[in-house]
């Protein structure tokens, strides 16, 4: 999915409005409007890069003229000491966009940089590698598309484009039987219906219920090879979620499910260390 | 600073449009409008309490009905497997707002949960553990708040409320001596001028520069240690910053600055882990 | 689905600003501010209502001491001459909220009663009515709401929601084929595909790409019959579309397919008449 | 009046946000983003042509990339089959923006050619037909646009720019005589007074209130007839409203009035069918 | 005209806004939150009281607990030294809205004030006195309410609400006749056509020309009186503006015109000295 | 500080839409839409010219064909009678966008020529003049703008940038000992502390809790000699307010203060008088 320009300069503008407010009092008052720099931006650590456009957007929404270029694209692995790429244009305006810039780029290919992870880590298996919706409030869209820069894919956007039966939903219709039937009945013809289950029981009925896709939460790796192993001949796809790490996403993806969806792609990610070094 | 409930109900309400957009497919068809339930949020890790505010208003512009209550005050600690706090109402609208309500908790109170392990680490220093700029775009003013909650205190808020004159600005200014005359000339009388420095050389010329504030950045213990030394008869304020973590932040505290910043306490939180358990 | 109230304030909002803007001229000079009435909403024809919390709330943004009543439900059909609901407060609101409540009262109501009419047309045949996307620009929520109230159902909201590859998009593709793989690999695990084929060789090949839904566009009766006949024993959905009227739906109605979307629904109802009948 | 381009730039953005959210899932997915493509807009009935600057801002706003040409100009007479005209760039930004483009074009199209039918109506009697306020909430300022494009002329705007003393005025004022004479007091020099009138009687009594304008609501002709007689000495302007019918429009106009408002212009129209056909 | 209190909070939150921006630095530190306080609003010159209910909304924006009372009305003269109301509530809440809310006072009281004394020096003429739209952008209908509680009437809200020719509008047409044959081809039978003109040729094309109103520029009372001898047989309305002073306002107001406008109420008031005195 | 672009055509594209509304209904029928004409700004009185670039944004946002021109530069004293500038385009555009062009020009060189006047009054005092935040709501960011282009300087532009302990802070806090105690506790280091004064006893006071800079309102010149005397050995800056005039100001300049604030100079300037003469 493509951002959206215009979604994405009410982005930048409202993280813009909420570092600058009245203006940049230090830059304003110290750097000459008419002294002229560039700047390298370094990676300081390793890094899979994301949200290469965010970065040009926001120094462009604060200066026009400031250029911005790189030889890398996204979701290339960068090596901790590359020159990523270079900024050149009005220094005070460089200065003023700095840190809104890197606040994105560091934050976006900090996901990118944990999804690879993750997705190096079920190399080989087949499986697809997913998100949620344990997103930053107000940057779904940019993390997502971290995930995917990173080789990740999405799932739902929201609560208003997938349906997904979870534990909750089932005690609140009194069943998985009953719960599948609603949202069978209630939702247009163009949506599958994914049910959440904790236990082999659960699964067993959801099958029956006819759920299209069952997502395996919280379950042993033995339990999930029993669920592949009784999905085996029906269409339904299974995705596994709960409590997935690095060490333990492998014996996972080795079962045979076809995804594995993981919170910590967006709730925890380490922002990158990247800099920014001017020169005259 | 409190957050002004206008700015947080745009923040919330922005979070709920990005998650619901037209609205909760799965909820909607499957659980009666009419059903009541009642909620437990549990800690599933220790944790400092931060944003608990955040989640209640979340549920009720989701519905007004929602009743949210608690024992614990923000900012103190809660162990792994305690209840936090209950939420009772209508179903379908506590588990509409469940996510985006624990998004805010869990990224807030991580955050708070991380100042604290800082703030413990100088304890009895005189040590003021500060945040930095680098937060998530957007979300300034909630974890500066949650930093404070966690027991540290807020540097400047943005570029327009305090004077940081920074390595970029001295080269472009041609020099601490100029870049300092021009804040001072340049700004209201009611700002401190703080500058930036990598050196004991430069430490100098900012002092000579009449600097009222100097963050000594990247510097080695024993260089903040002879900083500290040439400080002493004057009225001046020395911060560190840079590199700083729960490992070395003690003996840089015990040099005798006043103040050290970390921008890790925002830029690289872990969200800790609350669910919310429902029950009919 | 419901309407979030925030939405509908907002649109609600923006129809009185338009309407009233800096203010009601006539009414603020002819009316006393303290003089209270009240009126009848008065069906001066058949129609099946729809959109009554719509005109309540229209009102009550002008003046929140504005009371509104009905004894009708949404979706009930009331016969020409009954009063619908009433309404009373301060004279001066009412008479400047009418002319915005009626506007959105009549237009979400003849949606509503031509929607019956289709809904009506093909009673016993299974068959479901769903709308399209072909309504008025900013209003889409309100006039899904009204087919639903007709006894409708309703197709994907937006583009985003669902997915529906049309014929522009497979002349781009370059087939149905790759238009089918290109989507499965791009949309996420929860969406069916749904293909729109204009003659029974294309079917066949949505049939043969996996179509999960398939969509016969403007093809006869006998057409329809056929591709009916051949989907029999596999779990695809049909739906018919283009040149539905109420003189022929229930003819392909009776070809046993799923589904038939009607354009007409939104873009070209007549608005049903409705006064407003003032008494001091 | 000119449609102001910050305002309809927000209608059309209000437009495609509701129709596009996050992104066109079918599009993005099928239709390489690289290639370019052609296509008519096909007339698919008679039509008189409104709103081009509307889709041709629609599909720039997608793309800036998109050209749109026609040869045709507002308010033109386009027979069924004729090619409007064309549209070029980027294939998937035409499909993207293509629905919303159509339903504006054809909406204020529809409101065109019902309007010219009533203009044609009147021919030669030198009678003005005027639109009213039954507009769809949100669109009023293309929607009286395309009553002009048709030949039509507008009545006032909204509640706040032009006087129209209605039935309900004069019962909450107690009368004729002194909801005139509270309006002449209360409003600005520049406007006129318009009263609504029902009766013959109701008639003398706005012309002794010094009415300029007076509304004939729901009279017949013979009574219109009476009214044209008994102002034909005076200044007063005289407007007919109320059960307006392409079948007895004429009968009205050839009394002698000066303008016939008809709501049916904007509340009810069909909207015309237009095509866009693709092609690489 | 009323003011639609959704405008006037969209006018008060935005100087909140403006003045508070991330909080109040100093009265949050200094203020105790649960410290209640009342004060009393202090006329320190003579004023006519305008803007009461602006300040009152803005306390209560800032604070619901925040109650505000006057015994005056809207319009009402109070000398130096009185009291004009009392505000009670949370001190810290009051001591924040406080500039705003008497920035709002200050200016429109002001504004009042001035009205007044240009109403007294035209009292018995029967002249009535009308502001213009040289007003502070953003505040036009805080600022026309102001000149309606200081006893003055509003010309046109805007452009958009009533038809003044003036000069250049005439040099662009080519004449006054060709300007008003124009205009009144092109608006609404509800508008009256007001002509600007300079001398008394011109002052007779207007006559000829069908004006409606005549608005006489910078005309002198000579020029005035021969203007209204000419039009004393005439319905013709005669308006005078340019270089009206306090001064020379009642000579023009003898010579028997309508209304008089007047720029400097709105573009050059004093504010008058109002002060906020806080008792715990 | 500069005025960023996105704020400025914030505010001016809300002052076009309050004057403008639905359209300019006396340009857009009486000048034809390709008459391209040029006109002439003119001071009808001396002036201290503040403002033009938001003349010229303003003239732009209402057609990007008007080009607009001068030879003085912000600042400069321009005398009765100049032309200052020229502007050129589409008559009809020019027309439109004139009143609120003006209305912006006219009362930012207002307020720039009343500052240059306080300025004056204080040349070679080494004094520096400060406005307040009594400023006009929702146009701060300009006025504080104007001010410094007449030659003063800003205080804090708000609550939330600068600390300012007044008077009722001190009544609430109990003493300007505690309240100074609480400001340096609370603040970020970047602030300094200024406190209000009104006596010599309180000056001590204030002395002696470490204010960095005091305020001195509404003290007499003998005060103010003797506050001055006693700060002498210190680094406390030294602030005057209230009760300042042209007839008095040089009086406390003389007195070595470092700055005098002045209310009057965005509370009530005067509107300067500037014409647009228009030729074809």
């Amino acid at each position: 999915m493509e951002i959206a320009s215009e979604e994405l300069d009410r982005i930048i503008s409202g993280a813009l409005d909420e570092d600058r407010g009245i203006g940049d009092l230090t830059t304003e008052c110290t750097v000459a409007a008419d002294l002229v720099a560039a700047g390298d931006l370094l990676a300081k650590e390793d890094l899979v890069l994301a949200g290469w456009q965010v970065l040009v957007r926001t120094f462009q929404r604060v200066c026009s003229q400031v250029a911005v270029e790189t030889l890398f694209v996204e979701g290339e692995w960068i090596p901790r000491g590359k020159v990523i790429g270079m900024v050149r244009g009005p220094a005070a305006k460089i200065l003023t966009g700095e840190r809104v810039a890197l606040n994105f780029l560091q934050r976006l290919s900090g996901i990118a940089t944990l999804t690879r992870k993750y997705v190096d880590a079920v190399a080989d298996t087949g499986v697809i590698v997913l998100d949620t919706r344990k997103t930053t409030p107000g940057l779904r869209i940019l993390e997502k598309y971290a995930v995917r820069a990173g080789g990740g894919r999405n799932h739902r956007f929201g609560l208003y484009d997938g349906v997904l039966i979870k534990e909750n939903h089932i005690i609140a219709a009194g069943g998985i039987q009953e719960a599948a039937r609603r949202a069978r009945q209630g939702v247009d013809h163009l949506k599958r219906i994914e049910i959440e289950v904790t236990s082999l029981a659960e699964f067993g009925q959801a099958m029956d219920a006819g759920a299209e896709v069952i997502l395996l939460d919280n379950m042993t790796v033995e339990q999930v090879n029993e669920a592949v192993r009784r999905a085996a001949h029906s269409r339904v796809l299974l995705e596994v979620s709960g409590g997935i790490q690095l060490s333990n996403i492998r014996d996972y993806a080795q079962t045979g499910v076809h995804f594995i969806s993981v919170g910590a792609l967006t709730h925890s990610p380490k922002a990158v260390d990247i800099s920014l070094e001017l020169h005259l």
